[in-house]
């Protein structure tokens, strides 16, 4: 309760066109870095096999989720092709950093931009794909999408380029551990940052 | 001539209270990244034996010095007990920004705030003791200065420590190589930052 600013987590978003690679680079990185918290969704649809209450998604009713819709209490939402809804809850997010864990959020750009708006001192970071190729053949290689949604996808995340400037860091998803190394950089650097360190140094004093 | 900005390197000044280590940092930090490029000051004291013209100093006469002032070619300088002149060029600087060096400014806090408000584009790190206790201990330590000189030191240090607000960033210089590390993830990061990085996610689109 008594908490100040300077031991609370900090709020890493990770965004970026699809297929720039976020779900690869976040899984590398949590593995690597186990203090570090990743932010759950919520979602109305089925639990599917191998997937963990708490740990893939928060499964809730339809009903459960219009409650924290009217309430305020999801970043962003939005329903998926199937009608199913898929959200950030804030609470899991916020009750890490009030006890000091960093947060990471993967999270697509519109979604990411309405995180920003509504927790500005979220630190947002762009990941980049490293030619758009590269891009296109991501896009194909995942087998997800057909050829039509593909195409659809890859004029997206050309125009989703364009809005790198938003972002507080870009980082170019060439080497997979090259991009993790320079995401732990960022995290590392912004815990150093005065705002964050000053009581510390004055600390000293006392 | 033509260079655009996202190809400068980047300035990173160093300072801290008298005692907090700078020197030890700076020299492992440069010993472990030989792309960096260490910023040299200009003096009219003579060269000692093992020092070299245009690595530990540039060696210059009252003449040349005061004309570097006038001229306004030096972001900062003063005027050491001795009566010798000590400052730091601006051209040695900005030729390896200019080059796309990365150039780190070892300097003491007057000189830093000077530096800084010349060039706002430099990246301020404050270097801290770990503690009141261990800053007096490396003061004694190095045996320079008088005891009257050091306990006037440690007051300056004291008071230093309050003005960490000035800076961008602040790394407590516990363990040599973590402080090393603090200050190379502040490098690296700072080069992910999307005013440096903006033009190379545009050029994918090109």
């Amino acid at each position: 309760m008594m908490q100040t600013n300077n031991k609370k987590g900090l709020l890493f978003i990770i965004s970026g066109p699809s297929g720039c690679g976020k779900g690869t680079v976040c899984n590398e990185l949590l593995a690597r870095n186990k203090e570090l918290k990743l932010s759950i969704s919520a979602t109305t649809r089925d639990m599917r096999a191998g997937e963990q209450e708490g740990v893939t998604y928060f499964y809730i009713t339809k009903e459960e989720f219009e409650k924290l819709i009217e309430e305020n209490q999801l970043f962003e939402y939005n329903c998926g092709y199937s009608g199913k809804y898929y959200g950030t809850p804030k609470k899991y997010v916020f009750d890490n950093l009030d006890a000091g864990k960093d947060v990471i959020l993967e999270i697509e750009m519109n979604g990411a931009a309405k995180v920003k708006e509504q927790y500005p001192d979220g630190i947002l970071i762009f990941l980049a794909p490293p030619s758009l190729e590269e891009l296109h053949s991501r896009l194909v290689g995942r087998g997800r999408e057909s050829a039509e949604l593909i195409a659809e996808r890859f004029n997206e995340a050309k125009a989703e380029l364009q809005r790198v400037d938003s972002y507080d860091y870009a980082v170019v998803n060439d080497n997979l551990i090259e991009a993790v190394e320079d995401i732990e950089a960022i995290i590392r650097a912004e815990k150093l940052k005065v705002k964050i360190m000053s009581h510390k140094v004055k600390d000293l004093i006392k």
